[in-house]
C-alpha cells in the first residue's frame, strides 16, 4: 500500500463522518501540534539512551502517536494539494546544498551557527 | 518513488555527515517539535478561510515545513524500526471503532467529550 | 503572592519528591511542549469566535493547561537562573523597536514580511 | 514590577498597534506553539548536561524565547480573564494530591503509569 491508497482511507474516514468542514489547514496544524505534544510526553523524562530502548508499552504508544502525526500531516497535504514525496525530495536536495559534507561532517551546527 | 526509497535518501544524507550520533529518538522528537513550531508560525494569524487559500509564498513555505516534519518523522521511524504505513493503517482502524459514524457524523466531538 | 513565592512552592514540590534530577532544561522544554500540545487540543476545532467564548468546562481545562505551561516555564527559569520579569520587559522593548507603530498599525506583518 | 504591571505593558503594546483583533485565544495558542518550537530548536541537539551549561549565546537566545512564551501566555490569560498566579497555585495543590510524596519520591512516574 502506498501513500495514495493511505490518503484514500483517510479521505473516506473523514467523508463518512462529514468532518471535512472542521479540517481547515489552520485547524489541522493545531491538531498536528496536539499529537506532537503527546509524543513529547512519552520522551520527556527519558534519557537519550532510554529513548533508543523503549519498553514495549513505550514503543506501542510511540507508534500510535507517530501514526496520528502522519495522518494529520497527510490531511494537511490533501487540503493544500501538496505532493508529500515530491516536497520531501526537494527539501533533501536543499539540505544537501545547505549542509555541505566537507563543512559539517561529524559536527552538528549548533543553532548559533545556522 | 516510495517511502523506502525516501528513507534511503535520508539515511545516506545522515551517514555522509556522520550525524547519526545526534539522532536519538528523544532529540528527533525535539527537532520535529521545532519544525511544527515553524508551521504554526505560518498559520497563526491567518483566518481558517485564509489558511485554505495561501499566497504562493505561504504555500511554498508550508511545503518546506511539511517536508521537514515528514523527514524527522521518518527518521524517528527509522531509529525505532517503525513501519509507518502499517501503523497509520492500524491507527485508522482504531479511529473507525472509536468514532462510529452513526454517533459522530457531522458533529465533531469537542475535547470535553473525548 | 508574587513570582518569587510561586517559585518557592514549585521548588519545594520538586525537592519533596526528589525530582530535581529529572529537571534538566532539555527535559523541561519537552515537558513544556507536551503541555502546549494539550492546550492546542482544547482549541483545535474551535472557531476563533468560539475560542473567545469558552464553555465553563473549556475554560476550566484551559486554566489547568495554562498553569502547567507556566509551571514548567518557571522551572526552566529556575534551572537557568533567568529572571522572568526582567527578560519579558527586555523583550517588550525589543518588540517596540522591531514593530514601529507607524509602520505596522492595524496590519499584522504576515510571516513573509518578518 | 509585578505581573499586573507587565500585563499593562503588553496591553499598551497591542493597543498602540491595533493588534487586538488578531489576538483570539485560538491564534494566541498557535503563536505560543511557534515560540515553543523555537525553544526546542535551541535544545534539540544538546545533551541534558549541555542544556544545564548553555553558552552565553545559547542562554541569551533562551531568555528571548522564554520571554516570548511568557508574553503569549499572559496575553491568553488577559483575553480569557485568567488570573495566572491563582491558577498556578491551584494546579500545584492538585499536583500535590496527584503525586503523594511517599509514592513517587525519587522515581518519576513514567507515562505508562500515569
Amino acid at each position: 500500500m502506498d501513500i495514495e491508497q493511505i490518503k484514500e482511507v483517510i479521505q473516506k474516514f473523514s467523508d463518512d463522518r462529514d468532518w471535512d468542514k472542521y479540517h481547515s489547514p489552520k485547524n489541522l496544524v493545531m491538531a498536528l501540534s496536539g499529537e506532537v505534544g503527546e509524543l513529547n510526553e512519552i520522551f520527556q523524562w527519558l534519557t537519550e539512551e532510554e529513548s533508543n530502548n523503549l519498553s514495549s508499552d513505550g514503543l506501542q504508544h510511540t507508534k500510535e502517536e507517530v501514526a496520528d502525526i502522519a495522518i494529520y500531516l497527510l490531511r494537511i497535504c490533501m487540503k493544500l494539494d501538496i505532493n508529500l514525496e515530491e516536497v520531501i525530495l526537494e527539501k533533501m536536495k536543499k539540505n544537501e546544498e545547505k549542509y555541505p559534507v566537507d563543512k559539517v561532517k561529524g559536527k552538528f551546527k549548533k543553532y548559533t551557527e545556522l
